[in-house]
C-alpha cells in the first residue's frame, strides 16, 4: 500500500500533523485525558461549522449522521421536502423513506443547484405549515455542485420547516453560515475537508431540532442524540468512541482554525479553478455549470467514446494517481477530480498531468501540456498575489 | 512538517512500507530476533551491490564508510589515485589528505567523467606497483555523471591497485557489479536510492582489501571494520546499531529484490530521460553529457542572470517541491532534480511543473507547460511499452 495521489472526494489525503496524532497511545475513553481532549475538539469543531450550537462527535459515518437527523427531528408520517441534485439527495430521500416519512421529493437537472424560488413557492403552498423539515446537500459530490444555502434558508420566510443539510463533502470547502443562516442540523464526516481518516461523524443541533427531538418517538439507541448530547455535555460519548480518530480530529481542526475557515474555502475554490481551466483547456466539460461549480469536487464528462472508468483506471494503476468515477446516470460518462481536503498545488499538476496521459492513451486528441499549463497559469496568478500581499 | 516534493540527491522519500517497517518497537541488538533481521538484510543487501563479498552495515554517514574505507585498507604514506569529477571526488581527497595519503589528485572537467585512459596510463607509469588504490565516485552527485566503472576498473590491467568506490548516491540508480568488476570497497548509504531514512552506511569488502586490513596500522575504533566483521560473523555490530533503521532496510532491500536490481536501475535511467527531456525542451543545459549522465540526478545550468537558490526556494516555498541547489565552482549557476530512489512519475511531472512556474516567476524565457509536456511524453512511451509487454 504504497502513497498514492489522492484525488478522490474521500477518503482524502490525511496531513502528515493529523497521521502523527493518531498515533498517539491509546487512553481511557473515560479518563479525564480524553475529556479534555474531547471537549476541546468539540469546542473548536464549532468554529469550521460557524456556529454555536450543540456539536456532537459520533463514531459512525456520515450517512449514519443523515439518519439520526432524521430519527431524532423527524416523527414517522412528518412531511418533508428532500431537495435533489443527483445521487447524495436520492439517498437522503431514501433514509427519510426508510424511516416512513411522507416525502415531497424536488428533482433538480444534473450540473444545476436547487432553485430557493422552487422551495419558496412549496412552503407558500402549505398553509397549514405541516412541513416539518427540508432534507438537501450543501454540495452534491455527484456533480460537484453547491446549493445556494444562504438564499434557500431564506426562501423559508415565515414558515418554520426545518433545514437539514447534508454537508458530508462541502464543510470546509464552500461556505456555510450554521447560525448566520439559521441551519437546524448540519452533518459532515471526518474523511473530507476536515483531513481525517475516515470513521468520526460530526452533527450540530440546534435549539428548534431539540426542541422536536423533545417530541420525538423513533425507535434509535445508537443514534440517539439526545442521548449523546447527554454524554457530550460531561465531555463524553455514550458508548466508546474512535480514540485514535478523535485525536486526529482535534489536530485537523487546530490546523483548519490556524488558517481559518474562510481561507480554507477560499482556497478550495482557487483549486476549483485551476482544475477547471485545465478540463476546459482540455476541450473537456464540466458537470457543474459555473455559476454553480462548488469547492469540492469537479465532475466532468468523458470524450465521446471514453468511459471513466478507463480513465480512472489508467491513472491510477500507471499513475498513483486516484481520482473518482461518475455516479448514477452519469457513472460511466462522468469522472471527479476531488480537490478536496489536504491538496497541494502540485498534487492538482500530478492529477492534470496523468489524466492527460490516460486521455492520451485512450486516443482522445488534443495537444499534451495543454491542461497542465491552463492549471500552472491559474495557480501562478494565485501565487504571485499571495507573494505580493505578504 | 508535511510531505513534500522530495526530489533530493538525499534524504530521499521513504516509502510507506520501509516507514511502517522503521516504526516497530525496540528490541534488544543483542537478541535472537535482531540477529536474525540483521543477518538477513546483510544477505540480501549483497545483491543489490551484485557481490558476494563480505557487506558490513554501519550505524554512520556515507562519509565515514569513506573514511573506513581510507583508515581500514590503506597505510599512512600510501600512494593513492584520486580521481575526481566533481564535489564528492574532492571530499574522497579530502578524507584521504586527513590520513596522509600520498596522493595523485586527478582532475577531471566539470561535466565529464573520468577517463579510463588517463588511468591506465598512470597505472602504466608505476612499474614499481606502489600505488595502492585508485579512490573515485561511481556517481558524482554535484554534476550528476556516472564515471564508467567496468572500463575504469578494467584500464588497471594486472597493476594490483585496489578501487575504493563512492557508490553513495549512485548505488542502485546506475549500474554497479561488485564483483564482476572487481570492485575492492564499495560504499553507500541508506537514504538514496536505498529508499531509507539517514543513518546507516553500507560497505562491501573485498579479500584482497581484508588482505590489505591484516597489515593495516592507522589508528581507529568506531569505524574498525575488521572489529565489525568479527561481529558480523555472529550477526552483530560491535557497537549500538540504529535498530528501527535496520529494520527500515531490511523491508527496502526487501523492495528492491522483489523488483530486481537491474529494473530498478532501468527505472531510475528512464526517468533521467524523462527529466532531461524536459529541461531541453525548456532551452536548459544539463550539467553532464548525455554519454555521462546517470541515473541519480540531473544537474541543470540556471538561465542567465537567475540564482539557484531563486528557483529552489520558490519551488520549496511556495510549491512543496524540494529539489537540490548547486556545488562547488557551480553553485549558485546549477540546481539538481535528484530522480533518485522512491520516485512515482508524477513527483517528476509535478517537480517539472514547479519548475517551470518558478521559471516564470524569475521571467526566464518560455511557454508555460512545455517541459511538462516533453515529460509527459518520455513517461507515456516508457508506460505505453510497458503495458504492450505484459
Amino acid at each position: 500500500m504504497e502513497n498514492q495521489f489522492l484525488l478522490l472526494p474521500g477518503p482524502t489525503q490525511v496531513p502528515n500533523r493529523v497521521l502523527q496524532a493518531a498515533n498517539q497511545p491509546m487512553i481511557s475513553h473515560r479518563s479525564s485525558c480524553f475529556k479534555k481532549i474531547f471537549s476541546q475538539v468539540t469546542q473548536n469543531a464549532k468554529r469550521v461549522f460557524c456556529t454555536e450550537n450543540d456539536l456532537l462527535i459520533l463514531t459512525c459515518s456520515g450517512t449514519a449522521g443523515l439518519e439520526a437527523a432524521v430519527v431524532n427531528f423527524l416523527n414517522r408520517g412528518d412531511k418533508v421536502i428532500v431537495a435533489s441534485v443527483g445521487n447524495f439527495g436520492n439517498r437522503f430521500r431514501d433514509i427519510a423513506e426508510a424511516h416512513g416519512m411522507d416525502i415531497d421529493f424536488i428533482d433538480f437537472p444534473l450540473g444545476t443547484a436547487i432553485d430557493p424560488a422552487v422551495i419558496a413557492d412549496r412552503l407558500a403552498a402549505d398553509s397549514q405549515q405541516q412541513i416539518k423539515a427540508i432534507l438537501l446537500q450543501q454540495h452534491e459530490t455527484s456533480t460537484g455542485v453547491y446549493n445556494p444555502l444562504a438564499e434557500i434558508s431564506a426562501a423559508r420566510g415565515n414558515h418554520p420547516a426545518m433545514l437539514f443539510v447534508d454537508a458530508v463533502s462541502g464543510l470546509g470547502a464552500c461556505p456555510l453560515k450554521t447560525d448566520e443562516w439559521g441551519l437546524d442540523v448540519v452533518v459532515t464526516s471526518s474523511q473530507k475537508a476536515l483531513m481525517v481518516q475516515p470513521g468520526l461523524c460530526l452533527v450540530t443541533v440546534s435549539e428548534r431540532a431539540w426542541a422536536a427531538a423533545a417530541n420525538n418517538h423513533n425507535e434509535k439507541f445508537y443514534l440517539d442524540l439526545t442521548k449523546a448530547k447527554k454524554y457530550a455535555d460531561e465531555k463524553q460519548t455514550p458508548f466508546t468512541p474512535a480514540v485514535s480518530l478523535v485525536y486526529a480530529l482535534n489536530e485537523a481542526v487546530d490546523m483548519l482554525n490556524e488558517q481559518g475557515i474562510d481561507n480554507v474555502i477560499a482556497e478550495h475554490y482557487f483549486r476549483r479553478d485551476a482544475v477547471r481551466a485545465a478540463i476546459k483547456a482540455l476541450g473537456l466539460k464540466p458537470v457543474a455549470d459555473d455559476q454553480v461549480a462548488g469547492g469540492a469536487v469537479t465532475a466532468v464528462y468523458t470524450p465521446k467514446g471514453i468511459t471513466s472508468a478507463e480513465i480512472t483506471g489508467i491513472m491510477r494503476e500507471k499513475y498513483d494517481t486516484v481520482i473518482a468515477g461518475g455516479m448514477g446516470a452519469i457513472k460511466n460518462t462522468s469522472f471527479r477530480i476531488a480537490h478536496l481536503g489536504f491538496i497541494r498545488d502540485m498534487d492538482l499538476i500530478a492529477a492534470i498531468g496523468a489524466l492527460e496521459l490516460a486521455l492520451w492513451e485512450l486516443g482522445y486528441n488534443f495537444e499534451l501540456g495543454t491542461g497542465v499549463a491552463a492549471c500552472q497559469k491559474v495557480i501562478f496568478e494565485k501565487r504571485k498575489i499571495f507573494k505580493d500581499r505578504d
